[in-house]
C-alpha cells in the first residue's frame, strides 16, 4: 500500500515537473506574458488584448497615444524584456538584410539610407523601464539621453556596417534637439561604434515646433532635392519616421510599444 | 506515513488540476497557439517565431510572400479560429470608430469611405481553412467566389452601416475580376445584408495586367480627380488597399496572415 502510493507520489511529482516548466516556457515565450505573477485567465485575457494593442501600434492603427495603456504595462515590461521583442526585431532585420541584397550603390556616392537614432541605432529600453513606461517626461529624458549612456542596438548595428561596407551613404535622421543633445547623441553614438556615417541630421531651433514628421520630410526632401541622393531604404522605430514625403523606395518599421512620437 | 503520504498525493493531484488547465488557457488564448498539441518547447519556440512572422505581415514589413510559411500554417489556423483574430478585428474597429466619430460627412453628399471586399466586408476565411492555408490557386478560388457564400464579418458591417447612416458615401472596391465574379459578388454582398452603398468597383478587363495596389490607386485617383469625392477613410486587409495614390485622409489595416496581394 505504501509502496504503490509512493510510486503515485512519484509519478506527480514527476508530472508536475513535467508541466511547470513548459507552463513558464509557454507565458513567457509565447508573447512574452508574465510568467512570474501566478496564472489567472484575467491576466491571459489582458495579455490577449495587449497583444492586439501591440499589433495595432505596429501595423499604425492604433496613433497618437500618450502612454502604454495601464493594463499593458506589464505586458509591454515583459514583452520588451523577455525575449519577444529580440525575435521580433531580429526578424525585421532579416527582412532588411534581403532587401539589401537585392540593391547595389551606385559609383556616384548618392545612394543613401536613413536611419533614425532613437530605439534604431541606440536603445532607450534602460530608461522606460525604469520609469515604468509612463509617459513622456520631456525633461527627464533629456537627463538621460545627456548622458550618452544609450546601449547600441546589435542587429542595427550590424545593418549601419554592412550599408556602408556595401558603398551607400548613411543619414542618421533624429527628431532629438541638436543644441542641447548634439554633443552627447554625437558622443554616445561613437562610443557604440557607430562611426564613419555620412551626416548626422539632428533638429535644429526653427523646427521646434513641427512634428517629427514634418521635420524628417522636409529633411529627406533637401537630401533628394537638393543634393541629389536617392533614398534607397529607411529604418526606424516609428510610423513618423517612415510616412511623409521622400520616404525611400522601402521602409522597415523596427517594433516598439514603449511611446508614440507623432 | 500513509496518512501523510496520503495529504501529499492529495496536494500533488491539486497542483497538477490547477497547473493543467492554466497551461491550456494559456497556450490557447495569449496568442492562438495550438492547444491541442502536445505542449513542446520546439512548439511554442515555432509559435514565438511565427508571431514576429505576423506582426511583420501587418507592419508591412514582409512583402511579396506567396503562401504562409510552412511551420506556421498551424499557428494561422489557431490565430484565424480560436479567438486572436477576432480580438485583433475587433481592436481595429474599435480605432475605426473612434476616428468616425470626429469626422462629419458634408452636405454636399462628396465625402466618401472606401471599403475592400475580400477579408475587409466578406470572409474567405472558409476556402483558406479548407485549402490548409495554402499557396494562392486562381482557379479554386474562383469556384468558391463563384458560390456567393463568403459570410459577411460583422464588425465590418457594423461599420459599413454607421458610416452610411452618417452620410457617407460608401464605395466598396475590390480587385475581384468583374466579368466572370461581378454578378455572385453583387449577390453575396446583397445576401450578407451589404446594402445601399454608393457604388462597386471590380477590375474590368482593362486592369486584369495591373497589380491591385496599381489599380486601386487608378480608380480612387478618379474618384477625387473626376468625381470630386474627399475620401476620409479607407479600410482593408492588405497593405495594397491602403498605399499609393488618394488613400484617403486615415487608413486601417485589418489583420489578415492567411495571404499576399500586391
Amino acid at each position: 500500500m505504501v509502496s504503490r502510493t509512493t510510486t503515485t507520489v512519484v509519478a506527480l511529482w514527476r508530472l508536475a515537473l513535467f508541466l511547470l516548466p513548459h507552463f513558464v516556457v509557454a507565458l513567457d515565450s509565447v508573447d512574452g506574458a508574465v510568467a512570474a505573477k501566478p496564472c489567472r485567465s484575467a491576466s491571459v485575457d489582458a495579455d490577449a488584448g495587449c497583444l492586439s494593442w501591440r499589433v495595432m501600434v505596429e501595423a499604425n492603427n492604433a496613433r497618437g497615444w500618450r502612454t502604454v495603456p495601464a493594463p499593458c504595462v506589464a505586458y509591454v515590461r515583459s514583452y520588451m524584456t523577455r525575449g519577444q521583442y529580440g525575435r521580433d526585431l531580429t526578424s525585421v532585420m532579416d527582412q532588411v538584410s534581403a532587401y539589401v541584397d537585392t540593391v547595389e550603390a551606385d559609383d556616384d556616392g548618392l545612394d543613401a539610407w536613413i536611419l533614425d537614432i532613437d530605439d534604431t541605432c541606440l536603445s532607450n529600453l534602460l530608461y522606460y523601464e525604469a520609469k515604468q513606461f509612463g509617459a513622456y517626461d520631456p525633461s527627464a529624458f533629456k537627463m538621460w539621453a545627456t548622458k550618452g549612456a544609450c546601449p547600441g542596438i546589435p542587429a542595427v548595428f550590424e545593418l549601419f556596417a554592412t550599408l556602408q561596407a556595401k558603398g551607400f551613404k548613411v543619414f542618421l535622421l533624429s527628431g532629438r534637439d541638436q543644441e542641447t543633445l548634439g554633443t552627447c547623441t554625437l558622443e554616445n553614438l561613437e562610443s557604440e561604434g557607430f562611426l564613419g556615417y555620412e551626416r548626422l541630421i539632428m533638429r535644429s531651433p526653427e523646427y521646434r515646433r513641427q512634428s517629427s514628421s514634418q521635420f524628417k520630410s522636409v529633411m529627406r526632401k533637401r537630401l533628394v532635392e537638393e543634393e541629389g541622393y536617392r533614398i534607397r531604404g529607411n529604418v526606424g522605430d516609428q510610423w513618423s519616421d517612415l510616412q511623409g514625403d521622400y520616404v525611400g523606395d522601402r521602409v522597415f518599421k523596427i517594433p516598439n510599444p514603449m511611446y508614440y512620437v507623432p
